[in-house]
């Protein structure tokens, strides 16, 4: 279980400062030919030879994007990982380091640290990712994660937002919704816990939707598959704040219109079931329920023969006209204007 | 005065995610040819060449790095930048570009996050980097700056922190302890400040050293210089936690013992004042202080004759057989064992 070799419960403070480094050091060794140095000096190098540096940063912070009381720090660490690698795929590029800033309290022992450089570990052991540096401190309070991912691009690979034309098929990988899903049910199990601290909680029949929220898994895999086809999208971007949010980041970057049908819309069963028990639309929560990074994309219409018999991924719409707007087409044959309502950290 | 050219108050949440990221894209227009995309895709793109790429991360935390009660938000962001340039010089190289992230509560308002990107601002322009990207979000309570810095290097240029070999100088840049003496001065008129809000405060003696602990420069000039003086250090560091702690990394990295005299240490007169006020020897602050941000460095005795007429450089010692250890020669001509006793975030 123990990635540090340390067994017996030790606060961080005995260790301090570069005692914690040395250990993560010796935890993380480097596997990438590119990272000529990590962890040890006042930067790392990286060599990309020819190819473009990708760069990528996001700060989860507790009380925001995560609840302790039912995130495990083991998760918390893999999703910290998770959607920066996402960030990276949704360039249509493979990740390559990481470097991790860990601001934390008091309140966290040494075992409560490793256990979250566990997480971060496992989503490194995973995609292939060198962890190579980093920064490591205190909080008055509350605990912060910063991760920086970065990846090599050939330049003629790399896909922007911007890309869209008109005819594109939209296409997304995996399920959507599910994140949301789990988020409200964690959410109101919490509600019962604290009420009732002794009641039972059985979540075995929201496990997916649960592992969607806790353990998103960045699509590395879609990446090497479109190379693979042979397909380079014209356009894509991860799904962290919702399909409604995402695609008019695409559609406005690239100056056209958007047409999606409710019915392609790939939700899993599990999902569906589960917001229709708290009187939602499942539509909603893959619109604007968040957090699932998936790989939202637009390729050439030439393209969908060499796709469409590929379960990963469902072509739920095309790209229209600019003054055709952004539309969705619900199973009763209505047509909606899509709003971008996605999760907007600093309106919460 | 105002980067937003926003005059009025207006709370972040009226603005929204995007509307900030908007806000700040606008604000730092890209200056250097090797950012080939900054804010706005999923990754910042950069193209290094045939360049190494150097990436450093820190993280500043609000009551263990800064007290906003006398870092001006402006003074911050600006030092935030600073330190983590600071990290890309010490590898001998030209920092370039940065991600910043961000959380910070809501008793923050836009005005305030504005204030810190002014501080931001200046640095860019000060250095010539790009913003790239980064990541603005909530925190449950208090100020997070997260910020990775990247740079180029030509991998024959690069000084790492084990190069250093037995008779070489070693050099600092600058004046060192002055950065601790404003830290003690700010600490002394809070307490004052939290008796008697009303006290009079007169800074005026002591601001040299309180623009040190506030607003510390990373020397992008010693790099250039060391450059136009055709000199390639054989080991370099800079100095965030104490001469003595920084030494250490460099001699124990090296394999190497060292000889320093106290009476070579650059100390400012305004530091040794305040110092000896405190009742503090000014060696000590040199030694143990931290955050003064200057470059310390090793270079082949043969170099002398280059660098002996540059004020910007002190020769305060010289390496030694390891077996000799880590030596402080005093201006009494007695001789002490450096021990490091920087600044340990978690230890305190």
């Amino acid at each position: 279980m123990s990635i540090f070799e340390n067994t017996e419960r030790t606060e961080v403070s005995q260790l301090g400062e570069f005692g914690l480094i040395d250990l993560i050091k010796k935890s993380f060794p480097l596997k990438n030919s590119s990272s000529l140095l990590g962890i040890g000096d006042d930067t790392a190098v990286l060599d990309y030879g020819n190819k473009k540096t990708l760069v990528t940063k996001d700060l989860l912070t507790e009380g925001i994007h995560f609840n302790l009381m039912y995130s495990p720090l083991k998760h918390l660490g893999y999703k910290a990982v998770a959607v920066n690698l996402s960030d990276i795929c949704a360039m249509n590029a493979i990740p390559e380091h990481i470097a991790v800033g860990l601001a934390f309290s008091n309140r966290f022992s040494l075992d409560a640290i490793e256990e979250l450089y566990e997480g971060i570990k496992l989503a490194c052991e995973r995609y292939n990712i060198d962890l190579i540096g980093g920064d490591t401190t205190s909080s008055a309070s509350g605990l912060f994660i910063s991760v920086t991912a970065l990846g090599a691009a050939d330049e003629d690979k790399t896909c922007y937002r911007n890309g869209a034309h008109k005819g594109d098929l939209i296409c997304v990988s995996g399920d959507l919704g599910g994140a949301y899903a789990g988020l409200l049910v964690l959410e109101r199990e919490r509600k019962v816990f604290e009420v009732d601290p002794n009641a039972k909680i059985d979540l075995t029949e929201s496990e997916y939707v649960i592992e969607r929220q806790l353990k998103p898994e960045p699509r590395v895999d879609i990446v090497k598959m479109l190379e693979e086809l042979d397909i380079k999208p014209s356009s894509m971007i991860d799904i962290s704040d919702g399909l409604a949010s995402e695609l008019l980041h695409i559609c406005t970057q690239s100056g056209v219109g958007c047409r999606i049908m409710e019915d392609k819309v790939p939700i899993d069963y599990q999902t569906d079931e589960i917001m229709k028990e708290f009187g939602i639309p499942p539509i909603t929560a893959a619109l604007n329920g968040g957090e699932d990074y998936e790989l939202l994309f637009t390729i050439k219409q030439d393209d969908y023969e060499k796709i469409k018999s590929r379960s990963e991924v469902s072509v739920i719409g095309y790209i229209t006209e600019p003054n055709e707007g952004y539309q969705l087409i619900t199973k009763d044959d209505k047509m909606f204007e899509i709003t971008a309502q996605g999760w907007d950290h600093l309106k919460k």
